[in-house]
């Protein structure tokens, strides 16, 4: 279990270098063992720009802690729901103000769709004129009904779901590929939102 | 005081990587003690980018010096208040582009209400349909004025004041607290920005 | 190659601080000899936020592997033309955001040139009234034909060609040369566009 | 000279974090003598992100290097006239986005006038109703003459001096005063544009 604890706080650490921890928001987890499922969480209400040896809490398939490091994240059932539900290694969960811009934006149509535009490459779409989709659900208050829409939502090809107001949740089949797709869906989501202003201003009238 | 002299300069080291303090602006305290109430304040007009021995002074209740680190921060009335009016015990005041933007952006309205948006939970904000309000002073000159100013305005649920065309004043229990409600504020302040522009260039019909 | 290494390590650094490798984006060489043309360039797939003895490898002027570090970025190849049609000793190639908005904005018009603006300078040009052109080619799919497109575009004084929603090339005779062109075209491109939002909101007319 | 020249080496390290000397832009000096009058400038074309022991060149009143370091900054001609006719003891010269925008947006006008906003009182403005002003002059090629320019531009109370496409020139008595200031500057730039583009917007009517 030290190695995947080591690889999260690593994750940890860089996701804080990039404020994506506001108010102590955001949860991460990695799996430790496939059968019976378990999984390092962070846990509960800590401000993770801090580091300490109680930052993550191992639970197993139901969330229930395994180790006495704390409470673990209130959102714990989405992780274990990504990894019911995928092949995942590890999952990612930040609040952004572009993802939350995003989610608004795009949240009466479903989903958001990225095409022509290199990056998308960064999750793995290689065909010359594929594209990524990014589901969009509400974000329920309670929280197994808001795991249950996120899994709901999960096709074979999804690395990435966004809750309406409130963030995104990705993950990749290990702590490197989760962090990939991470960093390439917030790039997505502010190349999208400069390009729609510059659409909506005209800007190629004023060139 | 000691361990408060560490927390308050924790905090102020963490808001200065932020940038939170441009041209000296800002000050910071944190409740030493009750009855008598006393508290350590920043030294006025030091540059809060740097750390020395001088910068926080220990204050009593009317903001008079206990100690001889320096005088203490002409807005110290204003935390005074804070702690005269609320359990906080510990208070931060700063300047971003954001908050000040918003100051002006509802001054007239006199407070901006956050809704439907998951980090309002940072401010302890649980239910379904919950809201969060801050209200926003005008920025007099005179500082027993402002100070009075603000005091008016808390009400038993408020958890921050705006001052217009100057920054935000906000404080929690305890110097974790603070910085999660001021981080959250400032999340909000941003996000509520972008959302304005988003609508006011009619983002979705050029989707 | 041990200084060519440490030289292209620094930069790698540097732009990582700058956050312009997401989603292991990206991709720099430096120069080993002229004759035959060998290079060192970032291994293929990387995280280039973090350093490690096998984030290069030499190729030759096809792009072959001559140490074993791992595979070359498939990118290659474009470095590889740059050497080939210009002096160009360090060739490096990132994606922002910026770059991206600017590529797609004028991508039709298959070019943008600055004049008018003192950071010209930063890329030699040094006449009153002198102007600085970028030319943009399509992000072709196919490797060897993207190289091909991007040889083609350069002229004698040419210093960096932009690939459309993709991001830049951009070179120098030297290590130091090639980053303070980089710097000065992400400036050009970030300036480019907050001029066009100021002309296309009317700013001047709120003034 | 050894006090001097930490303090201008402490300058250049703060400002280089904040990514003010894109493309090697950007000069700074600080007065070491006042009669004969000597100040420690920036050696010309360097990279201001780096340090090493010539970084700073000793200069005497018309820009002759009194040690060597290297070739003192093409601008020092700037830096000189500052000297001559205030009371500085440090001048920073740095280009950024923002204060390039408003140099071109309120180049017309020749001057941009900030009033009704705290954080104007760290450039010692302290009435109710006091403003603060910085002239505008043309980027003209010829230094002296951009010298000249500047210099009639400087009445008693003038702290800061835009150059239209090309960046600000601020000083202070001393090193601190001139840091305090160009934060603040560039501040109260980026304040004015955000509130420019929110009026442009009619943010007030999408509240």
């Amino acid at each position: 279990m030290n190695s995947q604890w080591n690889e999260l706080a690593a994750i940890k650490r860089e996701l804080a270098a990039r404020d994506w921890f506001p108010g102590t928001s955001g949860n991460l987890s990695i799996k430790v063992s496939e059968d019976p499922l378990t999984c390092l969480v962070t846990v509960s209400g800590k401000d993770k720009y801090k580091e300490t040896e109680s930052d993550f809490v191992l639970v197993d398939e139901d969330g229930r802690p395994l180790t006495d490091q704390g409470k673990p994240s209130a959102e714990t059932v989405i992780h274990l729901e990504v990894y019911k539900k995928t092949d995942a290694g590890c999952s990612l969960h930040v609040h952004t103000l572009d993802n939350n811009v995003i989610s608004e934006l795009y949240g009466e149509k479903g989903s958001i769709t990225f095409r022509n535009v290199e990056l998308i490459k960064a999750l793995d779409i290689w065909e010359e004129d594929g594209e990524f989709t990014i589901p969009i659900v509400e974000n329920w208050a309670d929280l197994p009904k808001l795991g249950k829409a996120i899994s709901e939502k999960i096709k074979p090809d999804t690395k990435a779901v966004l809750i309406r107001n409130h963030g995104i949740t990705v993950w990749g089949r290990n702590a490197f590929e989760a962090k990939r797709h991470l960093e390439a869906c917030e790039f997505l989501f502010s190349y999208q939102l400069k390009l729609l202003h510059a659409k909506a201003a005209n800007l190629k009238e004023v060139l």
